[in-house]
């Protein structure tokens, strides 16, 4: 990660901290790594924007392979309908009541939409919300695989997919998510081996109310690597744009790989044993434990031990501590909490010479 | 906190959940109350908006007697600024390199501006910036009195305040933070005493150099009911005005001062013993763990279990469960990480019945 130092001192004078930096050749090496790899396995992208909550970037997915984009809910969609992408599914088991509702619909006039749903209830409330428009709406029916967090039991997909149908929404397939897979190296290979079984026996259900599916959608950035076409047509991988220490952990990226830190800067010696970064859970988010510590500085083994809201606690051993003012890259352990809490991006590359500023477009959008 | 159950009731029509709900005529109450017991005990209230990042609510603590206020960082001290806000206190170890400092330059010209400073170099790097217009900048020195964060050893204050007024700043006083009063119930007094008895230091040291300080400044709102008029001069709490579990917990408020929650919805059920809102980390933060829940459903014992980015996971015993698309109120364990994630909040009070929205004016602005 000391490319990470490089490129900081090269644009310390120009920024000021807390800021996130991308390094945009190492972000651009993600996408197309990634764009490979599924191309390799036959199978499409469609990145998660929640990760980075950027056009720019969705653009970059885009032109490099991408069928479309993931996003978390209507606010983000919203964001990224705007900005001319025509091709969103919303990956989240949405209840459309409300604004809410008219939102949606809204929204499956100007794109091509597709929303998630893991029971007959949220079925109903998106056909009602779409009123007579509901064959502008394709539902992916969610089914969980392992995660045990939300999605239909595998065989209930063909229930649940007929009854969109019967609602005269279009039912497009199935998702799921295998968070388990994140729980260790040796998990991510498992993990998406329930999602691959779930995903055929899912796949069975639909075939079973004479629904072939358009498409047949899988995570996330710590399994892909294992996924096959088998019955998948899609991927969904978010955090592999930027990637971050809990992946380096768990073996899907190296610490090269990663293309996001945090500059920050020394702002209090005067603890012994410690100094102070002018970075909190403001910045970085509370992503991590006593354990790991709260966010590395790149190229050394000192992580932060705690946080307050503006305050970053560095415990530094044998009396060697950095000079206040001195400014250093904090690498997350998880980067998603942490582009919320910008209002831009600070783009340079490894060198550190160019600058530019891209808005985080779709930050606060939450519902 | 069923009266937040029975507002929400009244508006869940009209809004779409994750959003941030503020009952004005408890926070109206909670300002009321800071100020009254602040006159009480002859001191100022400067209220820290790190809080509420909300200009509306500032000009309500100004209304109710506030003498200033207090910001975390450069860019909530501008927002504040823009607003009108001319007497702010940047209660933080300010480093003065590159553009930072040409702000805070500018900012000195236009409010009464106090900046925080623990150590020489800062304090000379503040001098640089200010270049010929010194004299514009006060310094409040800050000391430690137990936090162990930032902060110079009490008896160090008469030396840094030198140092300032060396090179033409304004050594305005002192500072400190009793964090460690957040330990527990039992720890809010004792770091109250602790505070008082460092800063009685402070101000001896200053004596000793020949500075009687304008201002002695003391946190927060756990240890502000046991502040006296001692030494101290002013008051920094800042959560105060929408309470959280955090403080109820620590008996710095009881559970019906707390006047903001999240109202989430049940978007999923199909996890047998639990179900998901559609609250996750980007919504209220990672503030909690295993053992309190990281938020609670008001008026109930249920508490979020687990926190995925927009998803949160409601272990429900016995076989309750609340229906797919019931929208419930979560009171946070921390209040302040929540604001910054959402771009307004929605204002009503205890009835319901009416409903404005307010910006969360300095989210994002964190350097």
């Amino acid at each position: 990660m000391n490319r990470l130092q490089q490129a900081l001192d090269a644009l310390v004078e120009r920024i000021d901290t807390p800021a996130p930096i991308i390094l945009a050749d190492v972000m651009q090496d993600n996408i197309d790594r990634m764009q490979a790899l599924a191309d390799r396995q036959g199978l499409d992208v469609r990145p998660h924007v929640k990760t980075h909550k950027c056009v720019e970037i969705g653009r970059r997915q885009l032109k490099a392979g991408a069928v479309g984009i993931t996003a978390g809910n209507v606010g983000e969609a919203e964001v990224f309908a705007k900005a001319g992408f025509d091709d969103i599914f919303i990956a989240y088991p949405l209840w459309a009541a409300g604004t809410k509702g008219q939102r949606i619909r809204k929204l499956a006039e100007t794109t091509r939409l597709r929303v998630g749903a893991d029971n007959v209830a949220a079925i109903h409330a998106l056909a009602d919300a779409m009123e007579d428009d509901a064959g502008q709406l394709e539902i992916v029916v969610e089914i969980d695989c392992g995660a045990r967090r939300s999605g239909a039991p595998p065989a209930a997909a063909g229930e649940l997919a007929a009854a969109a149908r019967r609602r005269g929404l279009v039912p497009a397939g199935v998702f799921t998510y295998p968070g388990h897979g994140s729980a260790g190296p040796e998990a991510r290979e498992r993990a998406a081996k329930d999602q691959e079984a779930a995903l055929i026996v899912a796949v069975r259900s639909l075939a079973a109310v004479g629904i072939t599916p358009e498409v047949v959608s899988a995570g996330s950035t710590p399994t892909v690597e294992f996924a096959t076409n088998s019955v998948i047509t899609e991927i969904r991988p978010g955090e592999y744009v930027f990637n971050d220490l809990n992946n380096a952990r768990l073996g899907a990226c190296t610490q090269d790989q990663i293309a996001l830190f945090v500059a920050a800067t020394v702002v209090s010696d005067q603890v012994p044993g410690q100094v102070i970064l002018d970075i909190g859970t403001k910045a970085i988010g509370r992503e991590g434990s006593s354990e790991i510590g709260f966010g590395a500085i790149a190229g050394t083994s000192a992580v932060l031990a705690k946080l307050n809201e503006y305050h970053g606690f560095l415990p530094l051993p044998g009396g060697v501590r950095p000079r206040v003012g001195t400014v250093v890259p904090v690498v997350p352990n998880h980067v998603c909490p942490v582009v919320v809490n910008f209002e831009e991006y600070v783009v340079t590359e490894s060198s550190g010479t160019s600058l530019e500023r891209w808005a985080v477009d779709a930050r606060g959008f939450l519902n």
